[in-house]
């Protein structure tokens, strides 16, 4: 099942590159995981993987685990490095199907969620979603203006969390008010310290409820705000004007649902 | 006092390209500011700064406060892209002599430190001293095989709490042996769940203490771990190996000291 693909104008090279872009992975109707890390991660997670590339060093290396029914291609060391995103390339990558699931309806979504509200750093998105699967959270909803969670740098700082919780796109507006009428929790995050003190809230009972977080400069949109059960605010004691979303997304997880 | 540069060959033009390297910034004693938060911040704590470099546009946007007594020079649009190493320029830098400050005594140094052992990644780095300041910690100090607090990527992230908080690099031993003879908490982390659970450790008396983050891969060197007071573990509840270590930074100096 093993192909050999020496020549970089080959149309699955030309394909693989393209799943960088959205246009590309729409095409395709797939995307791209970079590096053993994470295709280890869509391997022990038992994701429906459509094909394995790398280079014949990576390809030897990984030989014992590579599963023997799923389409296999060596690629030159030139053409790996031509793939993916990364600045350290690993020569190794795999390509999955976008995710077909059916919806997920906020009127029976069960345990606790991360909403996310116009973030658009791809690290900090990466990192709240693996942060949210060590917290314990079901899933995380990427409302709109969110950064897409198939971009290599999401990818990559999810570190394959996404095979552990689920991750929706959907309005923010139709979950928090599904939520508040479930009468489950939803705290938002805000700069204001008139907003709730957060060492001041209990943890989320039976940890079902959500954390919203905002955009990076502009915080939380003020008509989601005006949603939510509360607003929780984190005091800052020293000079630092803020802290970063995914840090400040950490401390209210922990204290709420940890 | 201000110059326009519009050869990409000017003397000061190399110097400043320099920068972004650690001989560069040994040469000339000094490391570079990339984009306006920084500079703003620089100039807000009253910071050294030896030159303000700018495109035309840059410069006019920002004239009304930038200050008249330190040199200012007019790059072409096409030399500042050469400047620096943001995927985006802003277009704005500022020249800094490296510091040379006394060095801080553990035997005396006051309230709260955050201690990097071998901590890697720039933007990791940067995000906890941010994540310092803002949790109100006197300083950090940077053990051996750490990155440099001068890479760009760690300035970035730093977000201006450079001039915040004090930041020394050191041998980790000293200090927690000096901290703990002084009966001083020192706390290490750890990610084995033998560790005590840092929910049931209480804030530290007068947040005069230290906390330990270790290597992103290994961890914290089991040498330091046998010097601290405790080390603490935070539990994990969902599927992820672990957190990001910014994160879990974060956790436990807003748990002691916020």
């Amino acid at each position: 099942m093993k192909e050999k693909i020496t020549s970089s104008q080959n149309k699955r090279v030309k394909q693989w590159r393209a799943l960088t872009s959205k246009k590309g992975r729409k095409q395709t109707q797939s995307y791209l995981l970079e590096g053993w890390h994470l295709v280890q991660e869509a391997l022990k997670a038992d994701q429906p993987i459509t094909a394995i590339l790398g280079t014949a060093d990576q390809l030897a290396a990984h030989a014992a685990v590579l599963p023997s029914d799923v389409d296999c291609f060596e690629l030159t060391d030139s053409i790996a490095k031509t793939i993916g995103d990364a600045n350290t390339p690993q020569g190794i990558f795999a390509t999955m199907p976008l995710p077909h699931a059916a919806p997920v309806d906020p009127q029976t979504a069960q345990g606790g969620w991360l909403f996310l509200d116009q973030v658009q750093d791809p690290g900090n998105i990466g990192t709240m979603v693996r942060t949210a699967d060590a917290a314990g959270l079901t899933g995380v909803v990427f409302g709109r203006g969110s950064a897409s969670r198939y971009l290599p740098k999401v990818l990559r700082s999810m570190q394959g969390s996404q095979f552990h919780v689920q991750l929706v796109e959907a309005d923010l507006h139709d979950w928090i008010q599904a939520f508040t009428a479930r009468h489950l929790p939803v705290y938002g995050t805000n700069l204001d310290p008139q907003a709730q003190d957060y060492r001041n809230v209990d943890p989320v009972p039976l940890a079902a409820g959500a954390v919203v977080m905002g955009n990076e400069g502009n915080g939380m949109a003020p008509d989601l705000q005006r949603l939510t059960t509360r607003n929780l605010y984190i005091p800052i004691k020293g000079q630092a004007e803020s802290l970063n979303v995914a840090v400040a997304a950490g401390i209210v997880m922990f204290r709420l649902f940890g």
